[in-house]
Protein backbone atom coordinates (compact mmCIF):
# COMPACT_ATOMS: atom_id res chain seq x y z
CA UNK A 1 0.00 0.00 0.00
CA UNK A 2 2.83 2.68 0.94
CA UNK A 3 4.79 1.75 -2.09
CA UNK A 4 1.45 2.09 -4.02
CA UNK A 5 0.66 5.46 -2.41
CA UNK A 6 4.47 6.30 -3.11
CA UNK A 7 4.17 6.16 -6.63
CA UNK A 8 0.88 7.85 -7.27
CA UNK A 9 2.77 11.00 -5.68
CA UNK A 10 5.81 10.32 -7.69
CA UNK A 11 3.31 10.45 -10.80
CA UNK A 12 1.40 13.49 -9.58
CA UNK A 13 4.85 15.27 -8.39
CA UNK A 14 6.42 14.52 -11.97
CA UNK A 15 3.58 16.08 -13.56
CA UNK A 16 4.00 19.03 -11.31
CA UNK A 17 7.63 19.18 -12.21
CA UNK A 18 6.70 19.52 -15.72
CA UNK A 19 4.13 21.84 -15.92
CA UNK A 20 6.65 23.88 -14.00
CA UNK A 21 9.05 23.51 -16.37
CA UNK A 22 6.72 23.98 -19.76
CA UNK A 23 4.85 27.08 -17.81
CA UNK A 24 7.58 28.64 -17.57
CA UNK A 25 9.53 27.91 -21.44
CA UNK A 26 5.95 28.58 -22.45
CA UNK A 27 6.01 31.81 -20.34
CA UNK A 28 9.68 32.71 -22.74
CA UNK A 29 8.31 31.58 -25.73
CA UNK A 30 4.83 33.32 -25.87
CA UNK A 31 5.29 36.64 -24.61
CA UNK A 32 9.36 36.75 -24.49
CA UNK A 33 10.29 36.32 -27.65
CA UNK A 34 11.52 32.83 -27.46
CA UNK A 35 14.70 31.16 -27.38
CA UNK A 36 18.41 31.64 -28.71
CA UNK A 37 22.15 32.03 -27.49
CA UNK A 38 23.30 34.91 -28.64
CA UNK A 39 23.43 37.11 -25.88
CA UNK A 40 20.54 39.09 -27.12
CA UNK A 41 17.15 38.83 -24.68
CA UNK A 42 16.17 35.74 -25.95
CA UNK A 43 19.75 34.21 -24.77
CA UNK A 44 18.32 35.63 -21.16
CA UNK A 45 15.15 33.86 -21.38
CA UNK A 46 16.94 30.40 -20.67
CA UNK A 47 17.99 31.74 -17.48
CA UNK A 48 14.38 31.69 -15.76
CA UNK A 49 13.68 28.24 -17.41
CA UNK A 50 17.33 26.43 -16.74
CA UNK A 51 17.13 27.40 -13.11
CA UNK A 52 13.66 26.22 -12.40
CA UNK A 53 14.92 22.94 -14.47
CA UNK A 54 18.29 22.61 -12.65
CA UNK A 55 17.17 24.45 -8.85
CA UNK A 56 13.69 23.15 -8.21
CA UNK A 57 12.46 20.25 -10.61
CA UNK A 58 15.92 18.28 -11.25
CA UNK A 59 16.99 19.11 -7.88
CA UNK A 60 13.79 17.99 -6.21
CA UNK A 61 13.74 14.63 -8.18
CA UNK A 62 17.32 14.38 -6.80
CA UNK A 63 16.98 15.18 -3.67
CA UNK A 64 13.72 12.48 -3.29
CA UNK A 65 15.87 9.12 -5.09
CA UNK A 66 16.41 7.60 -1.02
CA UNK A 67 12.44 7.58 -0.92
CA UNK A 68 11.72 5.03 -4.09
CA UNK A 69 11.01 1.47 -2.52
CA UNK A 70 13.84 -0.10 -4.61
CA UNK A 71 16.21 1.68 -2.99
CA UNK A 72 15.35 0.41 0.51
CA UNK A 73 16.84 -2.81 0.24
CA UNK A 74 20.26 -4.39 -1.23
CA UNK A 75 23.52 -2.21 -1.70
CA UNK A 76 22.74 1.35 -1.70
CA UNK A 77 25.85 2.42 -3.50
CA UNK A 78 24.03 2.58 -7.08
CA UNK A 79 21.30 4.85 -5.31
CA UNK A 80 23.99 7.07 -4.42
CA UNK A 81 25.61 6.79 -7.30
CA UNK A 82 22.37 8.19 -9.20
CA UNK A 83 21.92 11.16 -6.49
CA UNK A 84 24.73 12.09 -6.86
CA UNK A 85 24.59 11.76 -10.80
CA UNK A 86 21.10 13.82 -10.88
CA UNK A 87 22.49 16.93 -8.62
CA UNK A 88 25.35 17.45 -10.92
CA UNK A 89 22.98 17.76 -13.86
CA UNK A 90 20.92 19.73 -11.81
CA UNK A 91 23.92 21.83 -10.73
CA UNK A 92 25.44 22.08 -14.64
CA UNK A 93 21.84 22.77 -15.74
CA UNK A 94 22.18 25.99 -13.09
CA UNK A 95 25.48 26.89 -14.32
CA UNK A 96 24.07 27.01 -17.93
CA UNK A 97 21.38 29.42 -16.60
CA UNK A 98 24.19 31.44 -14.51
CA UNK A 99 25.76 31.89 -17.88
CA UNK A 100 22.61 32.80 -19.77
CA UNK A 101 21.96 35.90 -18.26
CA UNK A 102 25.68 37.16 -17.39
CA UNK A 103 26.82 36.80 -20.88
CA UNK A 104 23.33 38.80 -21.51
CA UNK A 105 24.05 41.49 -19.25
CA UNK A 106 27.67 41.51 -20.46
CA UNK A 107 26.56 42.10 -24.17
CA UNK A 108 23.98 45.21 -22.59
CA UNK A 109 26.09 46.80 -20.64
CA UNK A 110 24.00 45.70 -17.89
CA UNK A 111 25.31 45.17 -13.96
CA UNK A 112 25.42 41.88 -12.42
CA UNK A 113 25.26 40.84 -8.92
CA UNK A 114 23.01 44.18 -7.75
CA UNK A 115 19.49 43.15 -6.99
CA UNK A 116 18.67 40.86 -3.88
CA UNK A 117 17.26 37.88 -5.64
CA UNK A 118 20.55 37.72 -8.04
CA UNK A 119 22.34 37.85 -3.95
CA UNK A 120 20.17 35.02 -2.58
CA UNK A 121 20.34 33.24 -6.02
CA UNK A 122 24.30 33.46 -5.98
CA UNK A 123 24.61 31.99 -2.51
CA UNK A 124 22.06 29.46 -3.41
CA UNK A 125 24.09 28.39 -6.19
CA UNK A 126 27.34 28.43 -4.09
CA UNK A 127 25.76 26.41 -1.21
CA UNK A 128 24.49 24.04 -3.56
CA UNK A 129 28.44 23.76 -4.70
CA UNK A 130 29.55 23.03 -1.53
CA UNK A 131 26.54 20.80 -0.29
CA UNK A 132 27.66 18.44 -3.45
CA UNK A 133 31.51 18.71 -2.76
CA UNK A 134 30.19 17.68 0.69
CA UNK A 135 28.14 15.15 -0.04
CA UNK A 136 31.09 13.47 -2.98
CA UNK A 137 33.62 13.35 -0.31
CA UNK A 138 32.14 11.97 2.20
CA UNK A 139 28.97 9.98 1.31
CA UNK A 140 30.13 8.15 -1.82
CA UNK A 141 34.02 8.53 -1.69
CA UNK A 142 35.17 5.28 0.91
CA UNK A 143 37.44 7.10 3.58
CA UNK A 144 35.12 8.42 5.55
CA UNK A 145 34.31 6.20 8.83
CA UNK A 146 30.35 5.30 9.86
CA UNK A 147 30.81 7.73 12.61
CA UNK A 148 31.63 10.56 10.40
CA UNK A 149 28.56 10.16 7.64
CA UNK A 150 26.26 9.27 10.94
CA UNK A 151 27.28 13.01 12.66
CA UNK A 152 27.04 14.95 8.93
CA UNK A 153 24.07 13.52 7.65
CA UNK A 154 21.55 15.18 9.40
CA UNK A 155 23.51 18.58 8.47
CA UNK A 156 23.53 17.01 4.60
CA UNK A 157 19.62 16.56 5.17
CA UNK A 158 18.95 20.14 6.55
CA UNK A 159 20.77 22.25 4.09
CA UNK A 160 19.51 19.96 0.96
CA UNK A 161 15.87 20.72 2.00
CA UNK A 162 16.96 24.57 2.90
CA UNK A 163 19.00 25.07 -0.61
CA UNK A 164 15.20 23.86 -1.69
CA UNK A 165 13.76 26.25 -0.52
CA UNK A 166 16.30 29.23 -0.72
CA UNK A 167 15.80 27.85 -5.09
CA UNK A 168 11.69 28.94 -4.53
CA UNK A 169 12.50 32.24 -3.26
CA UNK A 170 15.10 33.19 -5.45
CA UNK A 171 12.78 32.04 -8.04
CA UNK A 172 9.32 33.67 -6.93
CA UNK A 173 11.71 37.01 -6.52
CA UNK A 174 13.37 36.39 -9.74
CA UNK A 175 9.43 35.93 -11.56
CA UNK A 176 8.23 39.42 -10.04
CA UNK A 177 11.69 41.24 -10.98
CA UNK A 178 11.24 39.94 -14.30
CA UNK A 179 7.47 41.23 -14.61
CA UNK A 180 8.47 44.19 -13.03
CA UNK A 181 11.39 44.73 -15.76
CA UNK A 182 9.32 43.73 -18.27
CA UNK A 183 5.85 45.24 -17.78
CA UNK A 184 6.51 48.61 -16.65
CA UNK A 185 6.11 50.57 -19.84
CA UNK A 186 3.87 48.72 -22.27
CA UNK A 187 0.17 49.25 -22.30
CA UNK A 188 -0.05 46.61 -20.23
CA UNK A 189 1.27 47.35 -16.74
CA UNK A 190 1.91 44.67 -14.19
CA UNK A 191 -0.91 46.01 -11.71
CA UNK A 192 -3.44 45.82 -14.02
CA UNK A 193 -2.82 41.91 -14.61
CA UNK A 194 -2.66 41.50 -17.88
CA UNK A 195 -2.62 37.77 -19.41
CA UNK A 196 1.09 37.39 -19.20
CA UNK A 197 1.15 38.28 -15.52
CA UNK A 198 -1.72 36.07 -14.23
CA UNK A 199 0.37 33.39 -16.73
CA UNK A 200 3.43 34.02 -14.91
CA UNK A 201 2.52 34.59 -11.01
CA UNK A 202 0.24 31.50 -11.45
CA UNK A 203 4.07 29.47 -12.29
CA UNK A 204 5.47 31.12 -9.56
CA UNK A 205 3.19 29.48 -7.37
CA UNK A 206 3.22 26.38 -8.95
CA UNK A 207 7.15 26.26 -8.46
CA UNK A 208 5.89 27.21 -4.57
CA UNK A 209 4.00 24.12 -4.46
CA UNK A 210 6.22 21.78 -6.24
CA UNK A 211 9.04 22.68 -3.91
CA UNK A 212 6.53 21.97 -0.74
CA UNK A 213 5.58 18.68 -2.06
CA UNK A 214 9.39 17.62 -2.63
CA UNK A 215 9.77 18.77 1.22
CA UNK A 216 6.75 17.10 2.54
CA UNK A 217 8.44 13.98 1.23
CA UNK A 218 11.37 14.51 1.76
CA UNK A 219 11.17 15.37 5.40
CA UNK A 220 7.92 14.23 6.66
CA UNK A 221 6.67 10.93 4.55
CA UNK A 222 6.70 8.04 5.98
CA UNK A 223 8.88 6.51 2.61
CA UNK A 224 12.12 5.86 3.34
CA UNK A 225 14.66 3.23 3.69
CA UNK A 226 13.88 1.38 7.27
CA UNK A 227 16.79 1.34 9.73
CA UNK A 228 17.92 -1.61 10.75
CA UNK A 229 16.72 -3.81 8.32
CA UNK A 230 13.11 -3.25 10.13
CA UNK A 231 10.47 -2.14 7.64
CA UNK A 232 8.40 0.69 10.45
CA UNK A 233 6.07 2.69 9.28
CA UNK A 234 6.91 6.73 9.72
CA UNK A 235 10.56 6.38 10.46
CA UNK A 236 12.02 9.67 11.14
CA UNK A 237 14.54 11.30 8.57
CA UNK A 238 16.62 13.76 10.66
CA UNK A 239 19.08 12.14 12.72
CA UNK A 240 19.28 8.67 11.79
CA UNK A 241 22.11 6.63 10.59
CA UNK A 242 23.52 6.78 7.89
CA UNK B 1 26.34 21.11 28.26
CA UNK B 2 22.90 20.89 25.78
CA UNK B 3 20.89 23.44 27.65
CA UNK B 4 23.61 25.86 28.04
CA UNK B 5 24.81 25.75 23.61
CA UNK B 6 20.86 25.98 23.60
CA UNK B 7 21.36 29.28 25.72
CA UNK B 8 24.38 30.87 23.52
CA UNK B 9 22.21 29.46 20.34
CA UNK B 10 18.97 31.51 22.10
CA UNK B 11 20.91 34.81 22.60
CA UNK B 12 22.65 34.76 19.41
CA UNK B 13 19.31 33.91 17.34
CA UNK B 14 17.59 36.53 19.65
CA UNK B 15 19.98 38.80 18.59
CA UNK B 16 20.21 38.11 14.98
CA UNK B 17 16.31 38.64 14.87
CA UNK B 18 16.69 41.83 16.85
CA UNK B 19 19.04 43.20 14.07
CA UNK B 20 16.45 41.84 11.52
CA UNK B 21 13.82 44.36 12.75
CA UNK B 22 15.94 47.29 13.57
CA UNK B 23 17.45 46.81 10.23
CA UNK B 24 14.37 47.34 8.57
CA UNK B 25 13.31 49.84 10.38
CA UNK B 26 16.20 52.04 9.91
CA UNK B 27 16.05 51.41 5.97
CA UNK B 28 12.68 52.66 6.07
CA UNK B 29 13.39 55.63 8.64
CA UNK B 30 16.60 56.52 6.90
CA UNK B 31 15.68 56.54 3.21
CA UNK B 32 12.22 56.31 3.14
CA UNK B 33 10.70 58.81 5.27
CA UNK B 34 10.43 57.45 8.83
CA UNK B 35 6.69 56.17 9.71
CA UNK B 36 3.31 57.63 10.00
CA UNK B 37 -0.22 56.10 10.24
CA UNK B 38 -2.30 58.69 7.56
CA UNK B 39 -2.46 56.15 5.01
CA UNK B 40 0.56 58.09 2.97
CA UNK B 41 3.52 56.32 1.72
CA UNK B 42 5.19 57.30 5.47
CA UNK B 43 2.47 54.73 6.69
CA UNK B 44 3.26 51.98 3.98
CA UNK B 45 6.61 52.06 5.75
CA UNK B 46 5.16 50.26 8.26
CA UNK B 47 4.32 47.39 6.05
CA UNK B 48 8.19 45.53 5.69
CA UNK B 49 8.74 46.06 9.90
CA UNK B 50 5.50 44.73 10.63
CA UNK B 51 5.48 41.75 8.42
CA UNK B 52 9.41 41.09 9.57
CA UNK B 53 8.49 41.67 13.04
CA UNK B 54 5.55 39.03 12.65
CA UNK B 55 6.29 37.22 10.27
CA UNK B 56 9.80 36.12 10.49
CA UNK B 57 10.85 37.43 14.32
CA UNK B 58 8.14 36.51 16.22
CA UNK B 59 6.84 33.58 14.82
CA UNK B 60 10.06 32.11 14.69
CA UNK B 61 10.65 32.58 18.31
CA UNK B 62 7.25 31.43 18.68
CA UNK B 63 7.95 28.31 16.44
CA UNK B 64 10.73 27.15 18.99
CA UNK B 65 9.01 27.58 22.31
CA UNK B 66 9.12 23.79 22.75
CA UNK B 67 12.81 23.85 22.47
CA UNK B 68 13.38 25.95 25.80
CA UNK B 69 14.80 23.19 28.06
CA UNK B 70 12.26 24.47 30.81
CA UNK B 71 9.71 22.97 28.78
CA UNK B 72 10.78 19.33 28.65
CA UNK B 73 9.60 18.60 32.13
CA UNK B 74 6.40 19.23 33.90
CA UNK B 75 2.82 20.33 32.54
CA UNK B 76 3.23 21.09 28.99
CA UNK B 77 -0.23 23.16 28.61
CA UNK B 78 1.41 26.47 30.04
CA UNK B 79 3.75 26.07 27.00
CA UNK B 80 0.83 25.32 24.89
CA UNK B 81 -0.54 28.27 25.43
CA UNK B 82 2.82 30.58 25.43
CA UNK B 83 3.08 29.47 21.84
CA UNK B 84 -0.22 29.93 21.01
CA UNK B 85 0.05 33.44 22.42
CA UNK B 86 2.68 34.30 20.71
CA UNK B 87 1.70 33.38 17.22
CA UNK B 88 -1.52 35.12 17.76
CA UNK B 89 0.91 38.73 18.97
CA UNK B 90 2.60 37.52 15.66
CA UNK B 91 -0.54 37.23 13.51
CA UNK B 92 -1.95 40.36 14.89
CA UNK B 93 1.07 42.17 13.57
CA UNK B 94 1.18 40.71 10.74
CA UNK B 95 -2.51 42.19 9.90
CA UNK B 96 -1.79 45.46 10.53
CA UNK B 97 1.42 45.08 7.93
CA UNK B 98 -1.55 44.37 5.75
CA UNK B 99 -3.60 46.82 6.90
CA UNK B 100 -1.08 49.14 6.17
CA UNK B 101 -0.29 48.48 2.53
CA UNK B 102 -3.68 48.68 1.46
CA UNK B 103 -4.59 51.99 3.43
CA UNK B 104 -1.77 52.67 1.45
CA UNK B 105 -2.55 51.67 -2.16
CA UNK B 106 -6.59 52.30 -1.58
CA UNK B 107 -5.50 55.66 -0.48
CA UNK B 108 -3.18 56.11 -3.32
CA UNK B 109 -5.34 54.35 -6.09
CA UNK B 110 -2.75 52.09 -6.30
CA UNK B 111 -4.05 48.10 -7.63
CA UNK B 112 -4.09 45.61 -4.63
CA UNK B 113 -2.71 42.08 -5.17
CA UNK B 114 -1.24 41.67 -8.51
CA UNK B 115 2.05 41.18 -7.85
CA UNK B 116 3.91 37.87 -7.26
CA UNK B 117 5.30 39.00 -3.98
CA UNK B 118 1.62 40.10 -3.07
CA UNK B 119 -0.21 36.23 -4.03
CA UNK B 120 2.82 34.72 -2.68
CA UNK B 121 2.61 36.66 0.53
CA UNK B 122 -1.15 36.91 0.96
CA UNK B 123 -1.32 33.06 0.45
CA UNK B 124 0.90 32.68 3.61
CA UNK B 125 -0.74 34.93 5.78
CA UNK B 126 -4.29 32.75 5.07
CA UNK B 127 -1.94 29.22 5.76
CA UNK B 128 -0.39 31.09 8.62
CA UNK B 129 -4.39 31.75 10.11
CA UNK B 130 -5.44 28.17 9.39
CA UNK B 131 -2.64 26.89 11.21
CA UNK B 132 -3.37 28.07 14.02
CA UNK B 133 -7.19 27.62 13.84
CA UNK B 134 -6.20 23.46 13.36
CA UNK B 135 -3.41 24.46 16.26
CA UNK B 136 -6.25 26.04 18.65
CA UNK B 137 -8.65 23.49 17.85
CA UNK B 138 -6.56 20.35 17.76
CA UNK B 139 -4.00 21.11 20.77
CA UNK B 140 -4.78 23.26 22.67
CA UNK B 141 -8.69 22.61 23.29
CA UNK B 142 -9.14 19.63 25.50
CA UNK B 143 -11.73 17.70 22.71
CA UNK B 144 -9.56 16.28 20.50
CA UNK B 145 -7.99 12.51 21.57
CA UNK B 146 -4.49 11.39 22.05
CA UNK B 147 -4.70 9.56 18.82
CA UNK B 148 -5.85 12.86 16.77
CA UNK B 149 -3.33 14.81 17.86
CA UNK B 150 0.00 12.12 16.96
CA UNK B 151 -1.47 11.96 13.81
CA UNK B 152 -1.56 15.49 12.92
CA UNK B 153 1.71 16.93 14.92
CA UNK B 154 3.91 16.22 12.28
CA UNK B 155 1.75 17.86 9.63
CA UNK B 156 1.39 21.16 12.21
CA UNK B 157 5.65 21.10 12.14
CA UNK B 158 5.86 20.35 8.62
CA UNK B 159 3.45 23.60 7.67
CA UNK B 160 4.65 25.56 10.39
CA UNK B 161 8.12 25.10 9.38
CA UNK B 162 6.73 25.72 5.81
CA UNK B 163 4.99 28.97 6.74
CA UNK B 164 8.16 30.61 7.65
CA UNK B 165 9.99 29.27 4.21
CA UNK B 166 7.23 30.63 2.58
CA UNK B 167 7.33 34.18 4.70
CA UNK B 168 10.90 34.48 3.80
CA UNK B 169 10.47 34.21 0.10
CA UNK B 170 8.21 36.80 0.44
CA UNK B 171 10.13 39.09 2.54
CA UNK B 172 12.97 38.63 -0.19
CA UNK B 173 10.54 39.09 -2.87
CA UNK B 174 8.99 42.38 -0.86
CA UNK B 175 12.46 44.11 -0.37
CA UNK B 176 13.64 43.55 -4.09
CA UNK B 177 10.62 44.77 -5.21
CA UNK B 178 10.46 47.99 -2.71
CA UNK B 179 14.18 48.44 -3.99
CA UNK B 180 12.77 48.35 -7.78
CA UNK B 181 10.30 50.47 -7.62
CA UNK B 182 12.15 53.29 -5.41
CA UNK B 183 15.46 53.32 -6.80
CA UNK B 184 14.64 53.52 -10.08
CA UNK B 185 14.60 57.71 -11.12
CA UNK B 186 16.50 58.79 -8.70
CA UNK B 187 20.19 59.72 -9.49
CA UNK B 188 21.07 56.45 -7.34
CA UNK B 189 19.82 53.31 -9.89
CA UNK B 190 19.23 50.05 -7.88
CA UNK B 191 21.69 48.70 -10.36
CA UNK B 192 25.08 51.52 -9.37
CA UNK B 193 24.27 49.63 -5.90
CA UNK B 194 23.66 52.94 -3.54
CA UNK B 195 23.86 52.57 -0.17
CA UNK B 196 20.30 52.21 0.86
CA UNK B 197 20.79 48.93 -1.81
CA UNK B 198 23.19 47.62 -0.24
CA UNK B 199 21.43 48.20 3.21
CA UNK B 200 18.50 46.56 2.45
CA UNK B 201 20.03 43.89 0.26
CA UNK B 202 21.74 42.75 3.84
CA UNK B 203 18.80 43.06 5.23
CA UNK B 204 16.64 40.45 3.38
CA UNK B 205 20.03 37.89 3.27
CA UNK B 206 20.18 38.13 7.55
CA UNK B 207 16.79 37.83 7.53
CA UNK B 208 17.00 34.29 5.13
CA UNK B 209 20.10 33.67 7.96
CA UNK B 210 17.71 33.95 10.81
CA UNK B 211 15.09 32.07 9.21
CA UNK B 212 17.52 29.12 8.24
CA UNK B 213 18.97 28.96 12.20
CA UNK B 214 14.94 28.91 13.63
CA UNK B 215 14.46 26.06 10.74
CA UNK B 216 17.52 24.49 11.54
CA UNK B 217 16.81 24.56 15.70
CA UNK B 218 13.43 23.78 14.94
CA UNK B 219 13.79 20.57 12.74
CA UNK B 220 17.28 19.38 13.24
CA UNK B 221 18.63 20.38 16.61
CA UNK B 222 18.71 18.18 19.58
CA UNK B 223 17.42 20.56 21.65
CA UNK B 224 13.24 19.09 22.00
CA UNK B 225 11.36 17.61 24.99
CA UNK B 226 12.14 14.05 25.72
CA UNK B 227 9.91 11.08 24.63
CA UNK B 228 8.78 8.72 26.89
CA UNK B 229 10.49 10.61 30.17
CA UNK B 230 13.81 9.28 28.42
CA UNK B 231 16.13 12.47 27.88
CA UNK B 232 17.91 11.03 24.71
CA UNK B 233 20.40 12.77 22.38
CA UNK B 234 19.61 13.70 19.48
CA UNK B 235 16.23 13.19 18.73
CA UNK B 236 13.84 13.18 15.60
CA UNK B 237 11.20 15.89 15.53
CA UNK B 238 8.63 15.11 12.85
CA UNK B 239 6.39 12.07 13.67
CA UNK B 240 7.24 11.72 16.85
CA UNK B 241 4.06 11.35 19.51
CA UNK B 242 2.41 14.17 21.13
Amino acid sequence: MAAGCFYVSCLALGSLGSICLLFTAYWMHAWRGGFAWDKTLHMFNWHPVLMVAGMVVLYGAASLVYRLPQSWVGPKMPWKVLHAALHLAAFILTVLGLFAVFQYHNQQKIANLYSLHSWLGITTVFLFACQWCLGFSVFLLPWASEWLRALLKPFHVFFGASILSLAMASVISGINEKLIFSLKNSTHQYSTLPSEAVFANCTGMLVVVFGLAVLYILLASPWKRPELGILTDRQPLLHDKE
